[in-house]
């Protein structure tokens, strides 16, 4: 798609107007000058530098792709450039900490710069978003030296990170995984071993990696107890934080992939590459979770990204394409046929795009902003409540917001017709590129598996009333506002069964386990059109509001997500009735058949 | 996937315990020497060519492409051997008239021929299942002449077909086309124009390629009825019918696709290219009608053959992997880990691809049989009858079966993790190569377009009584059958709500010409799920009985047959409860914004 535009006017009604967003910031302390005008400027900003460096490389990264060359990764024609200016421009370093170089803005701002870079190029948006899981494990667990050797050049984006986690033979169950750490006589240790699946693994973008390794010491205890965390730099830093001399991790091959053709994904051999210990001994899957929520929210993202993509490309094409003439009488009588955009169906589908990339921005920016309460001095009380509401919500975004996107993605696709299948038009690639989203970061039935399990029937119910009385708080300010009655009618009434099929499944799961795995993925979805549900009954609200303004001059800004709230309770919020009904069914039908006789 | 079995135990079922497959060929006529045993010795011949010949050339297919260099087109190595084979072995002949060298069998054989070498191979399949077109084309309006000159060698599969139909501007909106063909002295017409998106439009496999071309004579009529048919044979047949001088029709290049790359999506450039008249000056469109069925369900077969394709890619994939433990308990105490088949949602994921794959096969196979009727002697009644179920199911099979085909295709690589992925597994392919399903051969929003404008509602409800007292007959017959009463009371439930939502649509249509699109693609899947549950029952019912019978040596697969229709009443079914919902809110929230206002 030749002219992305970043939709800063929807990012503004979602961080202005729904969210409160720079309040919030000044607020929780410590960016007291971050003002709606100072964010506006720097979202144009951004907005500017991702349409006119990064949109441009998204088709010509995916044609030409990565090259795998005797250890070597060279990235697409015009990566490392956009990545210099990008560096160059101080990107990186927007929401780190000033000590190292940061620009001490809150977590959520570069989330903000994620989504749009992500937008105009997930391929290349990955090798910056993926440092950010060294650098949040140094920042939490490393020694000040370790700080002091690797943050600054992580924060200028000088270097990037990554996470070595995957093996051959061990993805989700990270408890099989056998690369070891040896201890060398200086305190180092060295690894060995091979990790598969790494993105930005190897690269021509900076002259170092930083490797965050799983590996297992010598008498360390089986399964997940006993991984530790180590520092893996590709070239081992000099003393004046230069890189050094090449350390013993090289990249075995590169995958051939369905999409993401221009990020690398490596085999990457450690062979006795020194490395350091980051954080206690046996404790590295538990150093790791601390900002697990952060990586997954990451990869919300790209679903929101998809979803967005594919929505302003078929949507150009669906106002240009003529074809047909519209069933209420012809639009468009001096040319040969309607615009394809008068169509119901094609309606349905621009619609659907529509409601999950806008509602999906939403929800994400409300989650961001946890992560900034998190992250920030607030009290503990305040610090505990937003942790518990993004550990229930942060599942639900990966999973659901990347298996819509997905679907949105293939609309977007489809509004194309047989022109959707090929290459040129860019919408193929969308949904190639989006595929991968449902499966990284933990499958959508793993996150299913950690929202139902661990979460809601982990914490008895607990985590779910929290954010069911956040609903019902606003349920009860906006019971008299009628306009509003039909949605929070039904918001209710669908808070109301979330809580009781959960009952449902909690009682049924005391007599047979597999009554989670079995609902799990329905439950996931299910809630996240309720949580859907609930940013869009925001946003009406919202507009509503500022269409009763006197001085309101945007009535086809706010009618319009009036209208589009309207359709996500008419035509994407029923399908609730669906995922109740199979979750009601239970786990038998899935159980009854042996392994063996799936097929004769 | 290296070793594709063709679910041979599985099609035998569908064909001779639920659907009386080959008693129905011997009543209707012709066909008097079909015996069960006759056609699974077809079969199996048949499966042991496409699981040696065509299957290894799948992915191979896919990651070599076609070539195409100065106007010729180069298929993959193998692609060629393996047509030759099937062209010497007879298999394009099956279902063909012997008149012409055919073997006389019903056109259901073929339909069966192709299913499995789709399910091998689509891309390659393709090549001989355009010629299907051009076949029926010429037999159904050509002169004695044209029979004489095309017919033996399309039957032999010595030349293959193509169906030129859309144009860079066109493709839906026929009507629009600007193909032109002027009268020549001699009786034939020079054709002038360029088509687009014509598979197996060129290519070396043949020394000959007919293509029949939709272009308008000088005096047409504008839009749909100033279309005619000609026969444009690449190279122009000499009197002994051996292919001669090369006509003016040349490949100006051919597609970069998301998926089936062994394919050739070519652009062919009509330069006063001789093509001669079939059927009736400005009855083109007509003259296609007639086999406009068949054509689609040789589309809706691309979703069965992905569905089965991925469900035994990760079948197997999903009895081998290791990773977690099952929740009720080890299952392989013996290896570090239990395979995935033990968790729900693996199996929720399996089930689905399986519970498609084999109900969308007795779906097709019941409108093959449907198929053989209306192309058989049978009495007008009879005829009628059959091609009035084929109108309203045909639409339906293309659309919901190559819809929940790539759902399945998508289980299917999402049950691999992040392997799922990368490209050696092949079930990325399948995703790919399934996508241009709901694209070719009508959309899906144009099947349910078709389905619930011209064939329901244009029918005044009429074919569908039709097909619901065929499905209530059904009831009626079983219900005294105790085993079987949850799922006919949910199958009569469900047609009489068919029958009240299509009442309820149809009135509102009256005032809203827009209801209709609105409605249509969730009309279309809903009716798409009920049709299935309709088959799941019947083979329900099948396997009900053979577990009665004393002498039932095959109880497990028997057992596997109702636990998967019950799992498909739990869990597939359900779906409809969102559809009814979605229909019932009407056309409002799509139409409401104006275009000019979906993104600011």
């Amino acid at each position: 798609m030749a002219n992305l535009k970043i939709p800063l006017r929807d990012m503004r009604f979602s961080l202005h107007e729904v969210l409160d967003y720079t309040r919030a910031c000044r607020e929780i302390g410590g960016f007291e000058e971050l003002s709606d005008d100072l964010l506006d400027a720097i979202l144009d900003e951004a907005a500017k530098f991702v349409e006119q460096e990064l949109a441009p490389l998204n088709q010509s990264g995916d044609q030409a792709g990565c090259q795998w060359q005797d250890g070597t990764v060279t990235t697409p024609e015009g990566f490392k450039d956009a990545y210099d200016k990008y560096v160059e421009s101080g990107w990186a370093s927007l929401s780190a900490d000033p000590e190292y170089g940061g620009q001490g803005l809150p977590p959520s701002m570069s989330t903000l710069l994620s989504e749009m870079s992500g937008t105009a190029n997930w391929a290349w948006a990955m090798y910056p978003g993926l440092s950010h899981g060294a650098h949040a494990t140094i920042t939490a667990h490393g020694s000040d030296e370790q700080k002091n050797t690797y943050l600054g050049k992580l924060t200028s984006g000088e270097w990037t990170g990554t996470m070595c986690l995957t093996e051959p033979h061990c993805g989700t169950d990270l408890g099989l995984l056998r690369t070891r750490a040896e201890p060398n006589d200086d305190g180092s240790y060295a690894i060995h071993g091979t990790k598969i699946f790494i993105s930005a693994g190897e690269h021509d973008l900076t002259d170092n990696i930083v490797h965050i390794v799983l590996a297992r010491l010598p008498d360390a205890p089986a399964g997940t107890r006993g991984i530790s965390l180590f520092i893996v730099p590709k070239m081992l830093p000099q003393e004046d934080t230069r890189a050094g001399e090449r350390n013993g991790v090289h990249c075995g091959s590169i995958e051939h992939k369905m999409g993401i053709h221009g990020n690398a994904t490596c085999v990457l051999n450690f062979d006795g590459a020194r490395g350091f210990l980051i954080g206690p001994p046996n404790r590295g899957l538990n150093c790791m979770f601390t900002f697990m929520n952060a990586a997954r929210l990451g990869t919300a993202l790209q679903g929101l990204a998809h979803a967005e993509f594919g929505f302003q490309a078929s949507l150009s094409y669906a106002r240009e394409r003529l074809q047909m003439r519209s069933s209420s009488g012809r639009k468009n009588p001096d040319k040969p046929a309607d615009p394809i955009i008068v169509h119901p169906d094609v309606r349905r589908m621009l619609m659907t795009q529509k409601a999950f990339a806008e509602g999906g921005r939403m929800f994400i920016h409300s989650l961001a902003m946890d992560v900034d309460i998190t992250e920030s001095n607030a009290s503990d009380e305040r610090k505990g409540k937003a942790d518990q509401r993004l550990a229930l919500l942060t599942p639900i975004a990966k999973a659901f917001l990347t298996e819509t996107g997905f679907e949105s993605a293939n609309h977007g696709l489809q509004i194309f017709g047989g022109h959707g299948f090929i290459r040129e038009w860019g919408v193929e690639q969308n949904v190639r590129d989006c595929r991968i989203s449902m499966l990284y970061e933990g499958t959508t039935g793993i996150q299913a598996l950690d929202l139902l399990g661990r979460k809601v029937v982990g914490s008895q119910g607990g985590l779910l009333r929290q954010f069911l009385s956040e609903v019902e708080a606003f349920c009860n300010a906006n019971n008299n506002n009628r306009k509003l009655a039909n949605m929070v009618a039904s918001l209710d009434t669908h808070c109301d069964e979330w809580q009781r099929i959960t009952t449902q499944i909690t009682m049924r799961a005391m007599s047979d386990a597999d009554e989670i795995g079995a609902a799990s993925v329905d439950y996931l979805m299910y809630s996240g059109y309720i949580v859907l549900a609930y940013m869009w009954t925001r946003a009406a609200a919202t507009a509503l509001a500022a269409l009763d303004d006197e001085n309101c001059t945007e009535h086809d800004f706010y009618n319009t997500k009036l209208a589009t709230a309207e359709f996500y309770f008419d035509k994407l919020l029923p399908r609730t009735r669906a995922l109740v009904a199979t979750m009601e069914s239970g786990a038998d039908s899935l159980m009854a058949i042996d392994a063996a006789h799936f097929s004769f």
